[in-house]
């Protein structure tokens, strides 16, 4: 019964976390002008890789993404939406990086369950699902050769990092993944509208001399 | 007898892809003033990644590509030949991209093909072949900083899935892999060099007013 | 006893070659100005993208660097190092390089001395070996869009090579692993040291005419 609850759980915040993150793959093809395949590639990249990457590293292969036509599916979808309804999508300003953030939320949360359900401990279920939270954006970005938002944005990994930590603090307390997730996606999603709504960020170091 | 078949079908399909990927990424990297070094890792990038992603993603592993010494033999030939007879390679116009395009017939039959033979059902087989076929040129571009050709050409990723698409669908009929492979090939290619001869492309999505 | 020592020695090589690499992905951050998780993420990723892929590709999962928090540690430790103390780090004249270098030479032979106790054969875990090497560095380079160092830097994946040959050579001789990664990683060090300090390098293509 808690186990179908946390994999019904885990599937409804990966394909979420693929829908958002595959929005915005579409929204930065469109951006760069690439064809209607073009879009898909790059909806399917950015939606997919970070999940992929999760897998792949905890040894769940085929990966959920390559195993089960529904994350191509909400690939597809978010693909078509953009490219039908480009004015209305891009309408929001800045889109790429809201659909992001969403995206990161729900990812670094999934990521965690998905790691602890897999046995692997606290702190290292954590960075997993950072990892997993900053990986679409990361290849979406190499693919159309920016620097990727996690190195450029404020409070970017360290959201993913402080959602995820949400997740498996309250594992050991036997808090429910309902309650867990959605706190730490709360979490994710709240830092991240402070870096982009407020400019919150953290520190840089002193640039070096001459540098 | 049939297994048999199958196995050395696939083995020559890969070794074929990668030797032409091989010089296409050699190519690449002479054009960019790579040492002889150089040349050799990006002939094996742009030959393997595609073929060694499909492994692990579908949880072959050790890869061919690492486990078998026949491909990295094959890179460094691929590699060899560009260096030496770089004036004869390079007169073709384009030649990156013609290599290409043979490359990406090759991978795109084969990744489908053994994706099948490790029970995957076939639409994700056919995805797995176009991902088996884009892998190694979106390496290889993203190594020497150009936007990969996945993203940049026409009728790219297309041209892989409808060849990857002819296989899996040939495969319930009882056709044999020799002659679904081989006219999954010719499409794949055919599509390409109508792309590029010919100017053939898909919709793009109305760019975003004020984009 | 002889298991024990070389599980010792490749977790020392491991951890060492993880350590001097996010040494260099932290100055690389701070060069372009990075806050302070971006620091230790791209620090976390020059120290464990090559032990990661490697891991991954024998099959090792999840990879070292996944399972222990260690690595972590260990790269966390090296940001905090470059952020705090970063004008004493990058004193020394093109640190990145010195530090990478450094980091090939351990990785180089941990990655062959590992391949080789997975049950590659000498070719493929000298290449291995090679591959674990350059992989930090890559993935350094392109994620702050750089051309990456193994294309543009003199005897760079030859050197990494050349390290793990001597250790796969040593192998069937009953060297000691002590010895055999000793000498290899001082070998690597030092084809590196020529190239960055005399120049040394490989011949390059003739470049095509009107290319």
């Amino acid at each position: 019964m808690h186990e179908q609850l946390v994999h019904v759980l885990l599937t409804v915040l990966d394909l979420g976390g693929t829908f958002v993150f595959a929005i915005s793959g579409a929204v930065a093809a469109v951006r760069h002008r690439l064809d209607i395949f073009g879009i898909m590639v790059l909806a399917f990249a950015a939606g997919n890789a970070g999940g992929i990457t999760r897998d792949v590293l905890i040894g769940a292969v085929p990966p959920a993404a390559i195993a089960n036509w529904t994350y191509v599916g909400v690939s597809i979808l978010a693909g078509f939406i953009v490219f039908f309804w480009d004015p209305v999508v891009t309408r929001l300003d800045h889109a790429v990086q809201w659909f992001d953030a969403v995206g990161l939320a729900f990812f670094a949360v999934a990521g965690a369950e998905k790691a602890l359900v897999h046995g692997l401990n606290p702190l290292m279920a954590a960075l997993l699902g950072m990892l997993t939270g900053i990986g679409g954006g990361m290849l979406r970005d190499v693919l159309v050769r920016e620097i990727p938002v996690v190195l450029r944005a404020d409070l970017y990994a360290l959201a993913a990092l402080a959602g995820a930590a949400v997740v498996v603090t309250a594992h050991p307390l036997h808090v429910s993944p309902l309650i867990s997730t959605l706190v730490g996606g709360l979490l994710c999603f709240a830092l991240r509208y402070g870096a982009i709504r407020h400019g919150w960020h953290l520190p840089t170091a002193q640039p070096p001399r001459g540098g």
